[in-house]
């Protein structure tokens, strides 16, 4: 089977493998005090615009979620964000579980608007019965989203400026960053979120590492004592040097960049067949993650060969599937399945 | 000013008074081990139909709402309930603080339906990621809702072989309970909810007593060691029995009923003067809840006589707003309303 | 049956039910907001020395605390506080399950010192692992203790200043304040409490009030959104104005530091009786609480006529048992039980 | 400078790596449900003498401890444990921050025993005040503990005995099984353990893994539904063959009982040579970890070497000190160490 289902199906980059390899009998400090941490988020900060930043390592996307939402908030305070957020629909009610609601915002391709949080965060500031219903006070948006879409830094600049005005952190989930940064469509630089985001996360799991997601926190009220927060929520790793050392082998020479980008432009010839195949998407999506509308008997024969995700049955014939590609896509495979896309 | 805001803007009926200055310098237990909360509890069950019950007095209805639902749940499972239900939309995220994802299904009249809920229950049923998502493992109701709505046997009856068949809780918070059941248009008894919801809770804040709120506990599960939730979540009045001696005097002849159906009455009384007046209503209520559309002059009119609850802006010119009859109305005041409500 | 085996085993000060009585009919808004609370809060206030404290009335001991706790700690952050402090023996863990550590300090007459204190927080301050551990962060004190022991001014400074050095709340649970405050071992007043602490309750429930506590909140930073809190934990009363009446009655005239006052001397009363009898204390308490230790064959027979509270077994043939006079103990009551103690 | 300051400052046994590199290339489902978990589950379970058990892989110990508390406990159900116990002195409060009460125990050696856990139980069982204190529900043991101790099967024999008299949860931690297992002075197998335990965790980080622990569950009623809370916890590795693969290697051939057994004999080296030095134990152990208590000028001379960890001062001018040696140890680094220990 040649795996289209999701973008972490393989081991890591042969880099990565081989500088664990090259250093099993080095002896580290624990718990992510180590010199391949230091290096690591030195050489993230370079992408930054700012040294005023704290870089952390944690194992994965749902810890880092609640980690950085339970370091934001007061018991009485609520995160907005769209109905198809991860933290909303796939977390296993991990935020609430941490003791906060979240204002689920509709959003048709995976996004939210500023007005929509404006509006949110207005109805509270404006209500009498403040006491009655949970302040939202962080914003919380995935980069690219749960569907593969976008925010533009137009966009973004307008989140930005809507939580500022409201006293609202703005957290940004980028658990697939190097698949969104590396679209085509993208006007975003890692120093552009960091610039407009409070915190986000730099996915490893998803983009060439074994597992790992960094955590940048870039608001100074944010940073104190977050390591306690993360001791408490079970995410440090004792052997904490082995997040620090995949994140350095990617991003010292910008292999992070390099491997989702191709990813991106693999995705593309993809949705270059789809689209000439007059096969519908689902949603338009310009990074890694393709949704389109398949009818069942296709799907069925792509599925001899091919693993991809089932979404949602559409009608009685057709369904929603996910094609997704990888740092480890190969380009054999994507020229096989464009072929038997066409065959179809 | 004539007072129709709410239906917990007086103290209490006279003869709780009455019965607290009789008993005050007696004696008793603390916690509600006490022979008042004995003889209320005595005095609820001839309701009940079976004495298969456990009845706790609690003081209020946001503690009442999570004592319930943090003894019901594990923390992966989620509660199903209408949108503008009372847990949802009035108590600062009480459940999600206690670690409980909501799952809040659109109900345009305040109530949801045996369908929705079996829709939800199925999706997690069905779903091949069930870890990564919450159980719906226990439906909240209110009766009547926020909106003064009732469900009808058949309606209750409906959602409740639902929850059997999907192994859910049915839970049906009753802090307007009497009002409820006063109403004409119920055609359900103490009994049938007894027999149809897993626990309830019979409201006394809003239908003549001082405060407090009686649980009533019919499914066997739910009821180990619920004195260890109520003292835990602070809801265990050391004074006991003040509320046992409340609810005693509620039941024991049936003042409970007598109130909050008179009130219901005196609602229907408005309701009437509304529709002569064409004077639309925001929402159909056969309860002392009473929603209209007015036009903001007319509102501004009444205002100078009564205080009623604004709700939301319909449009430039039109408000909803909300008049509530209650077990201390008085028929000279809704007399006097109803003439002012025909001269707009 | 005549009872020493609490202090809330009666209903209220008479003239609080007077003040109920004559309300009953009066109409006010909900939720705390309204003019009693208000009214309370000042002439609370004149105690403080100070206008720049926030007064919010909650119904019950336990959930005072555990509100007070939730708004002052971030998740990493403990409680430090004698092991028989009321939120670490008696309340089923409601501190930990708000989600905090309670570092429990070994206090032999209920207790803690500022030496004691000042250790923890150095522990954690001088810790290399300090990610690994919780921060002590908020102090707990009852006034008076469990045992019915007090600070004098001299301690509770020493204490104030350790806070203060280490950046530590201190808080003080005063559910008996008024037998403290009363007792001629005393040497603070309500004005001290105040500016030595950063939060503090006064306690009503068993100060002559049919329920409620008093929190008093001088510390800036607990200040916000402290409603949300409250709300939150279910401890907002929905007739609030209940609160605020009781509170005012007691503190207008000083009422609330007569009665409990009165209590206190019966209690040295009773304390002399045991004295003059060569019964030995298990605690000496100069408050209303006094723990004695009895023959067995002397407490059966005391009990034949009065309740009293059983502790502990000390040996084979003795007990440790708590008499406790409050604010309802008559003249007659204590004589006669001052003469069975002679005779026994 | 040489390591023996823990067990977790290198990689992986080699073979892991080099099964890490030789399956990089494949594809695995997400999230533990893969070839590798079936084939490493299958294979600890050759070792527990009855195929009734569920094995979750997590990603580090204080994940396990307090997901396996969570599923395991209602909120007013606590823990029993040592005061010396990991979870209650070395996890930030994560068992508190999931809602429940520690009763910790103390304990001169790190062990707890079967009379000090039936005293706590009785007193919870035969207290006329239940609801008002924590029921303990679970009994949490380290093994080894973490002063390198070890029960004896007749001592778990008897925990477990009181645990069943109870109605109480035995959970044993085993972060270090390895190096119990692996003492010469044991006379426990992981059958032994899986027959007395309800739940219990095999350590792989310290024991030889890059990182991982599997959790057995032995006692059905855990069983439900572990899954969410794993997710929701934040511990279910999206690469979840990561650790199925690394436990396969360590339990195919016992290689994790070689190399942990191995660390014990290095460690007894050690032992001996401390004990013909004449310099005391601060506590004896027969497992992987030595607490000797050194002369600081000692410490000093031998720190300028070796790592080893301070743990705290015993007088003016002596210190206890952990020399921990591990599955990484070197043989001619043993060696040299007692070398250099006979020439202090």
């Amino acid at each position: 089977m040649i795996r289209f289902n999701n973008d972490y199906n393989c081991g890591a980059h042969p880099k990565i493998l081989e500088a664990l390899a090259a250093t099993n009998n080095e002896s580290y400090g624990g718990y992510g005090i180590d010199s391949w941490c230091e290096k690591a988020a030195a050489e993230i900060k370079k992408h930054l615009g700012s040294a005023q930043a704290d870089v952390h390592f944690l194992v994965g996307g749902t810890q880092a979620n609640f980690t950085v939402i339970t370091a934001a908030l007061r018991p009485y305070q609520s995160v907005v964000c769209a109905d198809s957020g991860h933290i909303n629909a796939h977390e296993t009610g991990a935020v609430e579980h941490c003791g906060h609601k979240i204002l689920a915002l509709p959003g048709t391709d995976g996004k939210i608007t500023a007005a929509q949080i404006a509006q949110e965060a207005e109805l509270y500031r404006t209500s009498d019965i403040q006491e009655h219903i949970t302040q939202p006070k962080l914003v919380y948006l995935s980069y690219p989203t749960e569907f593969g879409t976008i925010y533009s830094k137009k966009e973004l600049e307008d989140i930005h400026a809507v939580c500022q005005e409201y006293g609202m952190y703005l957290f940004l989930d980028g658990a697939r960053l190097g698949y969104g940064l590396g679209s085509e469509q993208s006007d975003l630089s890692m120093a552009d979120i960091a610039r407009l985001c409070d915190v986000f996360y730099i996915g490893g799991t998803k983009c060439g590492a074994l597992f790992g997601e960094a955590v940048v926190i870039t608001d100074k009220s944010l940073r104190t004592d977050f390591r306690s927060y993360i001791k408490q929520a079970g995410g440090m790793l004792a052997k904490g040097w082995l997040l620090g050392l995949q994140f350095y082998v990617l991003f010292k020479d910008g292999l992070y960049f390099e491997i989702t980008k191709k990813a991106d432009e693999y995705a593309m010839e993809l949705k270059k067949a789809f689209i000439e195949k007059r096969i519908p998407f689902y949603i338009e999506s310009p990074t890694n993650q393709q949704f389109v509308t398949l009818a069942d008997a296709d799907a069925q024969k792509l599925a001899e060969k091919y693993t991809f995700e089932f979404e949602k049955k559409i009608d009685e014939t057709h369904s929603c599937v996910r094609f997704c590609t990888s740092w480890s896509s190969k380009e054999e495979d994507i020229q096989e399945l464009i072929r038997d896309i066409k065959n179809l």
